[in-house]
């Protein structure tokens, strides 16, 4: 069974498990675990985990449209050095401060791979869920996409490049900022503000951490309808562009990679105005929500993403 | 580093981590991992994994004083079997029933060892910390103590008769009745209403998830007073002896070995009485308070217990 049909499993036994976070009377809760082998390339700085690792949850209380409370998160590694340990911490409570949460410690751990748990919560009045995007209303998303596709093209170049050719003294300035770069694009703004900012005008929303593409079908199932999305309004991040060869393999990355923590939102065509002025970060409308059928420039678009391990 | 030295490196970058979960407002936080080779000994079912994961947090919340609100889990194996997932999901919703809270589900990822990590919170105006023990004041136990020890013997001992023996039939059944035996006692119950209603009579409390005598100690620190315990006063769970050799050897299981989640917690003798008026639970008193040492029947009581890996 993979993840989906698992979710599938989930859903029968414990009701809808469909939204980006869990809402009990008014908190917003939300669970994620990270691996070293999957979410953290190498080249990847502790404080850079610390900060991403809690984000991705701060990003799915974002997505309810929820107020960020507190985050926790269980670090568990083979050993604790001093100097990782501090600095995921610092990367942890940072990007707390940024949303305006608190980062109240967790729980240490001894473990083979570096894996982390974080939680975070948040409280709402009024969730916006998956659900709710009506056939007329404009499918937006906020910032930009392939930021997290740029950083994994600058880790590998990173990598690759000081596996093959030493210690040339030009390689490793050039080795240097790419890592420099790729752990900085890493290390995402939780769209919390615009999460709540958008809620009141929403009618649908989620986070983008599973790609583009995939999160127009996600919302799709959840509100029973289909999107036409136009690929020339879709808000590629200029740093996809150090690393495609093609503007075809930029739009793929900024659709398909996910893992950016945008929120991909659906807002009635008379509110957008509003939802513009109340929001301080970037708001991209790229398509309408239709009937059925998921389309990019009419044609369909296929169902690819990031199946998160 | 020893994940001791790492609780101190964060504590003087956090502040305070001493107590079983933080306190934001008035929720109560707290987040655990757990993984099979350190916490789920082979024979362990996915519904006792999924009970006994949840429930640790939620002992957590206990030991704070806190009503627990609800409980998450991220849940991570190398494939994702329905009947296992069910059954985990089972456990998780199971402990969180018995104890008032909603489980409300989590997240699911790939990774080579069976993980999970839980998060559970809960609210409390006045919750308990591990600081305000007083000399004079009686130290109590909820419960009994060893139920772990016993059951990871019984585990052990299932598991070797089943590598050494084979498939005789006798061997067969009396390994099934250690193992279910063993589930049995790995399922606690956590402490979520004896910790509610002992906080209002309590100075101090924690849960003795690091053994007996670490948990003293650790109450010690925090409330600079030190403990006189007497060892034929301590409940010792009846099963420790079904596989203890000598008393001795049980008392040491009791007191050492930890994993229990039974509560720990200090009251002034003239608040006893009410305090076990208002809980259903069994609460022992152990001993006292004192301005320093620790000490079981006069002689100092090593600082030994469960590190959790």
């Amino acid at each position: 069974m993979d993840e989906r049909a698992a979710l599938a499993v989930l859903e029968d036994e414990l009701g809808p498990v469909g939204d980006d976070a869990a809402v009990v009377s008014d908190l917003v809760v939300t669970t994620d675990m990270l691996h070293e082998t999957t979410d953290f390339p190498p080249g990847t700085t502790r404080y850079t985990a610390g900060w991403r690792a809690v984000g991705a949850s701060l990003s799915d209380v974002a997505a309810m449209g929820g107020r960020a409370t507190a985050a926790v998160a269980a670090y568990a590694a083979p050993e604790f050095d001093e100097s990782e340990l501090l600095a995921f911490v610092r990367g942890a409570s940072d990007v707390c401060d940024l949303v305006g949460a608190e980062y109240v410690g967790g729980d240490l751990d001894g473990h083979e791979e570096f894996t982390v748990a974080t939680t975070a919560f948040g409280t709402t009045d009024a969730p916006v869920r998956r659900s709710g995007a009506e056939p007329g209303d404009l499918i937006c998303v906020t910032g930009t996409l392939g930021r997290s596709a740029a950083a994994l093209e600058l880790f590998e170049r990173a990598d690759s490049s000081e596996r093959q050719s030493g210690s040339a003294q030009t390689d490793t300035s050039d080795r240097e900022a790419d890592l420099e770069r790729a752990n900085e694009l890493f290390r995402f703004e939780p769209r919390v503000d615009a999460g709540r900012t958008l809620a009141p005008h929403a009618t649908a929303m989620m986070d983008s951490s599973d790609g583009l593409a995939r999160s127009l079908y996600q919302l799709a199932e959840a509100s029973e309808c289909g999107f036409a999305v136009d690929s020339s309004a879709i808000p590629i991040d200029d740093a996809v562009f150090d690393t495609a060869e093609t503007d075809e393999a930029a739009l793929e990355r900024a659709i398909t990679f996910g893992e950016d923590f945008e929120l991909v939102v659906t807002i009635p065509e008379a509110a957008l105005e509003s939802a513009e002025a109340a929001t301080t970060v970037a708001l991209t409308p790229i398509g309408t929500v239709v009937d059925d059928g998921i389309t990019m420039d009419g044609e369909p678009l296929p169902d690819r993403g990031y199946t998160h391990g």
